[in-house]
């Protein structure tokens, strides 16, 4: 019933937070692969809850799931009967699908509350001598020892909103081992401008006759609804006017990780000069 | 891109915020009709910006404003030459309504910053003559003269849940002539047990089966979050598995608004009595 602007504003919120209540816990107190204590296990149980839709929304991006299920496979030869190391593993399926794929030990490593369903998934599919689940923050979590491969999905909105390579970044030059896998080890963000008659028709066009009254006086915040708001959503190519550029690269064997290309000349464009 | 029930729940908050910002700025300061000061003018012009959204929503639900207007043309031999009060005008729509319909006068009282589009949007269709566009609540506001009707558009969702109604009973007490007009003047909040079986198994049988991996041990959570959370959307009358019940009655005539009649044999339904 919301027009796709407020829906994709939403979204944008809505993508799982990071921490939260869980930072303050001692990963020591957490223990590697201890079950919590059973009021501890009744307290948190259901603090999940909450963000449940959250991965739920990410599982079912098709996209992004076969993309890593894909890339796990690919490496199979790498990851078998080596040692994986999961960064925010959250219900973690990842973890699951390198177990699959041969891996001799997963450290699935989760802050959220989340990972007591984790750790329950783990043993519900017999994958508790490989998947090691630890609940703490990936700074603070102490492994056995160093990892062969690391894996991650720590892309948000626009690459980087979930500021969370930070942390995959401190895990690989703590806990890798030289020549290591990273999955993904390297990501491109493209910007290109776009236009999108149907939604400027309905947001702001709209506004110049309404039920017969004219309520142009709303045009202008409607168009700095429009052009300001982020909006997160699929459009079709023919929305696309020019040619994407690059504007910031990762590289997991960087020594600067992101090298932002900023390109005024293009991120000048103004999605109202198209309309005016 | 996002399940369902997680856009209606964000539609739930996003719903029109009351006074906010506006509400601690004197009505004398705003006066009757008088334009705001130049700089005080540009302050607040764009703080609108962040509710046009809502009122976009409000007014695009065409059930709701196609009533309000077929209730208005009604009514119009009442209306014709009358004094109107329009309590929380947004847009302001509904007074261009009845100053359509011959109203001699319509004080439209908006407490937001909205009222300054409002108050162009009566100029771009020359109404000032019949409408006075006041900046204040309803409670502080002080009009010329009694008014022969109150029209407001204080429902939210579960009928009740924007907590405008009591403005509407304060502006019918201190405002409203003696055997006046109230648009609307009655409401009736009905409920009924549903089911909807694609949203269960989509939302909670999912779990049980997520890439080949035994993901139950969310499913006592995907429960608690399909029951639990409230959902804003269309269903078909399929998914109504028993008579409506009535559970609250208005009457703008009642010396109590609000009459609730909550029935503990049907209220007790649960969800998931009718899954598990």
């Amino acid at each position: 019933m919301l027009p796709s602007h407020l829906n994709g504003h939403s979204a944008l919120g809505r993508r799982r937070p990071r921490l939260s209540a869980a930072a303050g816990e001692s990963p020591a107190a957490a223990g590697v692969e201890a079950a919590a204590p059973l009021e501890e296990h009744d307290r948190i149980y259901f603090q999940a809850y909450s963000h449940l839709g959250i991965h739920e929304t990410m599982i079912k991006d098709r996209v992004r799931t076969d993309a890593y299920h894909a890339a796990i496979m690919r490496h199979q030869k790498f990851i078998e009967g080596k040692v994986v190391l999961d960064v925010g593993c959250g219900t973690g399926i990842l973890s699951v699908f390198c177990a699959r794929a041969g891996a001799k030990r997963v450290y699935a490593v989760e802050a959220c509350e989340i990972v007591v369903q984790a750790r329950e998934i783990v043993k519900a599919n017999n994958l508790t001598d490989q998947i090691v689940v630890i609940h703490g923050r990936v700074e603070d979590v102490d492994l056995e020892e160093k990892v062969d491969v690391i894996i991650s999905e720590w892309m948000g909105y626009m690459l980087l909103y979930e500021s969370m390579l930070p942390s995959v970044l401190f895990a690989r030059d703590k806990w890798l081992k030289p020549g290591g896998l990273i999955l993904p080890s390297h990501a491109t963000l493209f910007m290109a401008p776009v236009t999108n008659r149907e939604r400027y028709e309905d947001s702001v066009d709209f506004w110049r006759d309404v039920y017969g009254i004219n309520m142009s006086a709303l045009v202008p915040l409607a168009k700095k609804f429009t052009s300001e708001e982020p909006s997160i959503e699929t459009i079709g190519g023919e929305n696309v006017i020019s040619w994407p550029s690059v504007c910031a690269r990762y590289s997991s064997s960087a020594s600067i990780a992101i090298i932002l290309q900023l390109r005024n000349s293009n991120l000048s464009l103004q999605n109202t000069k198209f309309h005016q």
